[in-house]
């Protein structure tokens, strides 16, 4: 079985194994404060351009990075604008509004919010007589690239920061697969650092083990975070863990290689289906590919490859989703290529 | 000045206020365990045809009753399924989402859910193979009245039900307007008791000076529910205030008199502004009505009148909402009317 | 049956029901935004001497405030210093930690905080290398009087007040029984509000149906209150019933006047104890007092008089709390004087 | 320098990091669905004796397998019993409160409940007329060890748990140092297991890279508990990490194995103390070693030698903590014993 369901199913570049394994009987100080961590804080500033001015915290998962961060980034009268298929907003069993905060969806397009409805939103919010009843907008969630595969302009990012700047409420982006981002957009961090307030660096989905890097340009923004980490359960005791994973991958560039490699693979994968005759579902330029097939090749092709039904199964066609990581090996394109040659749909 | 703002401008029915005063110097024990309390919710179970079944709590106004009602119907893993209009979803202030669970908004019309739509929500749910990532549906809340004046009929109310008990989720009617909704539909309250789990006696905007009374047919949905009330900060001291009140509004069928009134009221409205040319922004058949005025009528309209702008103002037009009550008197509705003979816009 | 459970058994003063009676058909916007509203935050705000400088909020009941406030005055990471027997601690089922945040118990005497050990315990957390994994001190609430009936002295207050500063934390008051406090201390409101930064006249047990004023010298220490309000189930739609109430107590020097007709009863009811040869189980100046009582004349006087058992019955005598309120009359006090008389003790 | 800080400063056993390279490249399913973790759970119920009726989780550190855990098996209104000196009430940042419920401290001696006080407690709750108004003990929570080293015997342990049946509620053991506990008490897992409701086998300081295995003998206590602790930002993308882990300490004896060696290992630091003349503070039977130093020693000492100061230096003398783990080595005891050989302060 071939598996393209999603990014997280392999474990850590080799780098990372070699690095966690000649570390592993040192003794150092908990919670973060070793050495390891420190080293992978200057590494990941400088690879954004903060150096002096940033703040790094690492963190274990997604849902737990979002949920803390939006946490500490809301007051407790406010709420997080997103949009409807936000991984908020669907995915995390609740985990903002067991915070005690609301989802505020406005609507979008191919997953992605627009700076003038932001803009729209914020501003008739403020129209609105019974404003002190609603719950305030208070920050903006985006993720890149999107749920949907999807990624925003560098020029998007600008304009949507420029509103959150007008509105005076930070932009948070959720970076779970952010290398795959950059790579397909070729969009640079420091670039994306300084077109929002505070986003996190993926590594779960790009090449660690499990780990998620907090970073902003401006650290009041999360005021006694270490504690509010603890408080959501997110405060690792042997933090060295993310430092010395971290510092692995902001080492040689590791980081964007592997991002590279998994656009790479999903360029042919995707290729392979289109030349095959296969419809997009969505059309992504990520390592998230999305196609229509048809039922009885879909149940054909399950028999060898591994991959997510997006949604409910159709009557006659079904959506689903490819996705290629760092992991993913030519070998294993190679196989999937091989397969959609022989089951050409091209009429 | 003549008021049409709301529901909530006056103080509470004479009869209320005379057993307030009678009664204002005895001394009795706290916290709604006193007989008048007793008294009330042997008078609503009757009226409800919930004898020796039924539960009653009285609290002290809407969404402090909606907040302590769905955080104790829900388990922590769940959320409430709403309208997008929904009171809880829009104005109050994240209430639910401070209490721990999401408002899950699903497709509505005219403020109404369908039964249809409710089924295939909570059965697609389930279908689905992250469900365990996501907020079960644990609970439907609608409002009788909706939030847009509009009602379902006794056959809509149990269809949902119907799908509720399908699903064994209860169903929970927010009657903040409920005895203008009764008045409105010729619904009666065993009728309605009987379509749902559990719902509210509206009093604070149906000539009590504040006050909802939560029934439920089922009194194991709320266990220990004096400690939530206290938890959410609703449990009145002096608890004989609230059962002195309800108690006065189901003797001599108070409660539904003084809601037809209001009803009668709102019709004669209604007809003012429809047979002097305006147009209906929502067709309402209860106390609340909305209207399109072209801006010149509204701003000298509000010389003399007090009401609601729905929304924003228009360039040309505005949507508005006339609110009539129990407090209404003719007299008001008269110097309406010849207000609107006067600005007749009929071509 | 003669009454001394508590101070909240009766309704209200004769001049608040008249003025209730008086406004009742008015039509007033609701939420608090009212003119009787206003005119009864600018009597508050003279009789404390923070005219121009200081913030009122009307709201329903203890519990209620005091979650509210207290919310609304920590930062998430942070928690509030109290004593064991803090109302906060123990009778307000949890709605502080419903609301996230921890009662931190430091020790007390009589019920009183002494600012020594608030200075020490604050003092000594930041010297704790582990502060950052726990609960920061981040609020000061006691009570006055306090829950067993004492009093702090100006001077106290001034140096719990001192040491809040120097440790830039808010010192709260509830002042659930405030009137009763001011009478027995002659310590004067404006005494009392600057000693402080943010207190509560508590109209509950105070000569009102309901309401407690929320008085803050510092408005900035409550952003966003009224959404914070609604949040917590505490918006009154029909927002002026408070003002009225408060208005009416705070004219004429009513709030005063019937708090000390209390404490004078009070001090009768305590006389005619100690004369008759019963102990004190707490010597309190203020309208709550302790005694301990054989259960034999425990026993008989139960079947003419009410008043609360302090704890668990003991094996031959007892500890009770007999409450007197600005509604207890001099035929009361005189039935109960008659009684001990006739059950002197004394060796 | 030589560290005897805590138990959590090196890596995981040669064996895991084995485990975990070689299955590194392996691609399987997200969230602990995978057959690593399957065969963990078997292995450790086999351990338990809780084949084909226990439940086992796995999460990743200490204060989130609390939070998650309590937040769990409380209801909404109620609260859980601990010591004054509990891991939750100290040192997790108010993690238990975040979740909305209150921490009930009752009195302890040396870091342990005794049976007798809880009994007591409970049954005193509801002898109280206001339980209602109060927080109801809704499950105990111990620690063992418990955080000053100490120990229950299985016959304390048995006595609390037949306490907590008697009242109905569930017993939660906090086992962070669990192989240490039982490596010291003798007591076995199956005869731990059957004496409490729930408990973790702690990873993180003992053997894992980090991982806690929730235990329980009655599912049904954990409704829907993958989805609480995605809430609660517990959930691993990588869970077969925690499985690797867990079937890695599970195979040949590993955790007991390497949890005798650090017991071995703090009973040598121990006796070199003591038989040099310093005092215990406490006599911890654990891997966690209490003494009393004289400063000046205090001093030498931490230029070789780290180890934590328990509480605040005192004026000519401090409380200090060593503690040994499965990583102590025998040479970083001998430099230890060599060093209070040339510090003897026996008189």
């Amino acid at each position: 079985m071939i598996h393209f369901d999603n990014d997280y199913m392999a474990g850590a570049t080799d780098e990372i194994i070699k690095q966690l394994t000649l570390t592993n009987m040192e003794k150092t100080v908990g919670y973060g404060l070793d050495d390891y961590t420190a080293k992978a804080i200057k590494l990941i500033l400088d690879a954004c351009n903060l150096q002096n001015k940033g703040y790094v915290h690492f963190m274990t998962g997604g849902t737990q990075t979002n949920a803390t961060v939006i946490d500490a980034l809301l007051q407790n009268w406010q709420g997080v604008i997103a949009t409807e298929e936000a991984h908020i907003n669907v995915h995390e069993s609740g985990a903002i509004e067991t915070g005690g905060h609301k989802v505020l969806v406005i609507p979008s397009k191919d997953g992605k919010l627009a700076a003038a409805d932001i803009d729209s939103y914020v501003t008739d919010f403020y129209k609105d007589d019974t404003w002190q009843h609603k719950v305030e907008p208070g920050m903006v969630y985006i993720s890149f690239p999107t749920e949907l595969g999807t990624l925003y302009s560098l020029d998007e990012l600008k304009a949507i920061h420029n509103i959150c700047q007008k509105h005076d409420i930070p932009l948070y982006i959720d970076g779970a697969r952010l290398g795959y981002g950059l790579a397909a957009s070729g969009i640079t961090l420091p670039e994306f650092a300084s077109a929002c307030d505070i986003f996190y660096i993926g590594g779960t989905k790009v090449g660690a083990l499990f780990g998620e890097a907090v970073v902003t340009s401006n650290p009041a923004l999360l005021p006694h975070f270490m504690t509010r980490v603890k408080q959501h359960g997110g405060l690792l005791a042997k933090g060295r863990l993310l430092g010395i994973q971290f510092a692995t991958l902001f080492t040689d560039d590791l980081y964007m290689r592997i991002s590279r490699h998994a656009i790479a693979m999903a360029q042919r994968l995707k290729k392979a289906f289109v030349s095959n005759g296969y419809k997009l579902f969505i059309d992504s330029p990520t390592n998230q590919q999305f196609f229509i097939l048809p039922n009885e090749v879909m149940d054909e092709m399950r028999k060898h490859f591994s991959f997510e039904i997006w949604g409910v199964k159709g009557q006659s066609e079904t959506a689903v989703r490819f996705v290629t990581s760092w992991a993913t090996t030519e070998k294993e394109i190679e196989a999937l290529e091989e397969f959609l040659d022989k089951h050409n749909i091209q009429h």
